[in-house]
């Protein structure tokens, strides 16, 4: 069962709980900050690697027919004038001749003026620039000689660093179409404006998919990886009333795009893209053949047909699933504090596979004979478990910082313990607690867990 | 016990075995390839993913006073002005002005002219510039302004994005001094020469611990490092002979550190540079402090001393470990084909733990009574291992395919299993045979592959 939230957090709520408890921290904050750029702190890291296995499990390990590969950033340029995007990943641009500031032409109705926080540039009165297009890529000089020669590109998309490898991949993995090759890794858009804590920045991190198959069964695939999908997001705590699936008009589909759809989630900003899933046709590949000069047609060995593949892709974005967990997860309820008086408690409500501590381990008193059981305890729950030990503070407190960090479980030894072998074990959600034997822990952690995992 | 090998691989049999099985492949090989740019392949990114994750598990999960981040790439260009890479990280260069070539000014001995590859550059006969300094930092410009105010850089090193967060990082995990924060992440640096497959590259993934201690025990958490990092390589399997510890002479020690060991390895190539274990002292925080004007000194609240701490930095290159990994596994011995005739045989003989695929499953006919058994055991060993389902070809190339990838393990069914329900478990090193119960295989495949760990 999904959980139900009494609140639906504001941004600026998400951002504070990042910053408070170290999920996320603006980038070289103490040199005030670099634009749009944002670190992961230690319970972020964590978010963000289970959220990346996750994602690894199902797409690849999970399924027969994806491989993985992991493609450098930094590919030969050619790469980026096959896919286009030397010549056409632009946003039009225009400057302001009054206050020198750079604007996205077609956002002037949204964007305001760094001079005028309270006009949108469309009404600030200042005089632009016509419309000029700016390419969005990040260029580099790659080895020591600075000409034009040497000029290369950061990736903006992982996928293209896949097409490259299609045949290479398709011929050591044994593969046989339909299959599809998998790929996580940072990728760069020099933005002209950024947005929105984690949503939009100049450096992210993009889980992708290209799966590959004959030009008949494309619509099938893609009717597959949309379900595929959308249950993932499911399955790892997403509430379904949270997410949508949004067909792309015809005017707003890519050029080489047979159809696309994207994954919509309820923001605090409002519905916006999570993930875009799209036929892309066979586009790439024969974009990648014709500036390649290597033939990356497939030929089927039983058949006998030789086609370039239709490629399904889903692209989903790392840091926008894990905003997303942290805007679905943010709560707001009542707990009774140490003198049982009911209080506000801020509460992360993951589901335990993304948790960042999934078990927290207390002695109710700083006393060496409960800290050796509640130590013993937790290195015995490490590894299976994602587990933290805490002694400080009295216990409310204790529950408290696991409620808000979106602990599942946390598990105390008292006194009782010494004469029973027993602990209580005590659930974020329903707030119970249990009193188990301490060889029965594993069993009770695991069944606790299980329950509150969303059901697929 | 740890394994003994019986040749020791050059690095082209390394590289032609990468490509070959879908290890490491040139980066956009269709388009001739990008220098010194390599892209991970299906298998490759197993053992990265393995790699990493081994590394985290010790350094962060398993430790008590170690935390994790996830710093970006691109951060404010006054961490490298503070750090002291803007002004200090470059490498001597001469340009040839017969060849129009551009050398490492120190390496002349060493580099070849690519006009002539049998002659070194300082026996050639161009005539050479003088020396002129090249910073080794890759330029950006931040934004869609390209002027010198939004220069930046992409890191070449993940410790400076660390060094920033201390504070932060000190307070939100509510950490004491001595504690570590570690990272993963790419580290970029547009050397002169590159050279030796994925050795040395201008793009590459770096494990790094910054550990903070009271200066007074800076040494004795330097030994125990040390120490600590040794016995990790040796954990996942390399040989303890191909490792040394190698102590910096006083002239090779950075300006700012007080003792520092290169953890070297007996490549194909020579022993060179796997991992830099550094007492930095308190330089990093007191150029960020410096350039900051921000109070980085950490106050024990104990005492009520009030110090900058000393810096532990193990710093290890995810690439090198798996060069470490494939060179160190990589054997040639005598195994029977199917007509009992021996043969030379490829073999990996990697540690379970960082095996790309650890059980591969086979029906001995691709006959649908075998093939579901076969499906049937491979699903549900899947989460606890990476498995690999193959039907074709003949037995003995299927085990000669899994020898040449390192996987440990091979379960086949036969028409025996559907009366005995049993099946044949092949070991890769001693390459015997055993019988096991269907509903044994766990617990099988368990005994074997920690005997086939290498003891710590």
């Amino acid at each position: 069962m999904a959980h139900t939230n009494n609140v639906q957090p504001t941004l600026n709520d998400i951002v504070a709980l990042c910053k408070r408890r170290g999920f996320i921290f603006p980038s070289s904050e103490i040199y005030g900050g670099f634009a749009a750029s944002w670190d992961y702190g230690p319970l972020g890291v964590e978010l963000k690697n289970n959220v990346k296995q996750l994602w690894w499990r199902d797409v690849v390990t999970n399924s027969d027919n994806v491989v993985g590969m992991d493609g450098a950033i930094t590919t030969h340029p050619r790469v980026w004038e096959a896919s286009g995007h030397v010549e056409g990943f632009h946003d039009p641009m225009v400057d302001c001749k009054t206050c020198g500031h750079r604007f996205r032409a077609d956002k002037l109705d949204e964007e305001t003026c760094p001079n005028k926080p309270s006009k949108k540039v469309s009404e600030c009165g200042g005089e632009l620039t016509d419309v000029r297009n700016f390419n969005l890529m990040f260029k580099l000089h790659w080895g020591p000689v600075e000409d034009s020669a040497n000029i290369t590109y950061l990736r903006p998309e992982t996928c293209q660093t896949i097409f490259p490898n299609f045949k290479n991949i398709l011929t050591v993995s044994r593969m046989r179409v339909p299959f599809g090759i998998a790929q996580v890794g940072k990728s760069f858009r020099n933005e002209i404006t950024t947005k929105s804590f984690i949503f939009r920045q100049r450096e992210f991190e993009q889980m992708e998919l290209e799966f590959f198959s004959h030009p008949d069964e494309a619509k099938k695939w893609f009717e597959y990886w949309l379900e595929r999908r959308k249950k993932w997001y499911i399955g790892i705590g997403v509430r379904e009333e949270n997410l949508r699936m949004r067909q792309h008009d015809a005017d707003e589909l890519a050029h080489y795009a047979d159809d696309c759809y994207d994954v919509e989630y309820k923001f605090p900003m409002g519905w916006s893209e999570l993930e875009g899933i799209a036929n892309r046709t066979n586009y790439d590949l024969t974009r990648h053949m014709e500036f390649s000069k290597k033939d990356l047609s497939y030929r089927d060995d039983i058949t006998g047909e030789k086609y370039i593949p239709y490629v399904i892709e889903s692209s989903a974005g790392v840091d926008r699933t894990i905003l997303v967990l942290l805007s679905d997860a943010y709560d707001i309820d009542q707990a009774p504090n140490d003198k049982g008086e009911m209080e506000e408690r801020l509460v992360l409500r993951f589901s335990p596979q993304v948790a960042p501590v999934s078990v927290a381990v207390f002695p109710l008193f700083k006393k060496p004979n409960l800290v050796e059981i509640a130590r013993k305890i937790e290195s015995d729950l490490r590894g299976p478990y994602r587990t933290m030990y805490d002694e400080t503070g009295n216990i409310g407190k204790r529950y408290r910082r696991q409620d808000e960090i979106g602990t599942p479980l946390c598990i105390t030894v008292d006194y009782d313990s010494l004469d029973d072998h027993a602990v209580t074990i005590r659930n974020r959600d329903s707030m119970e607690q249990v009193r188990v034997g301490i060889d029965q822990i594993h069993q009770a952690v695991a069944d606790q867990m299980k329950s509150m995992c969303s059901s697929i």
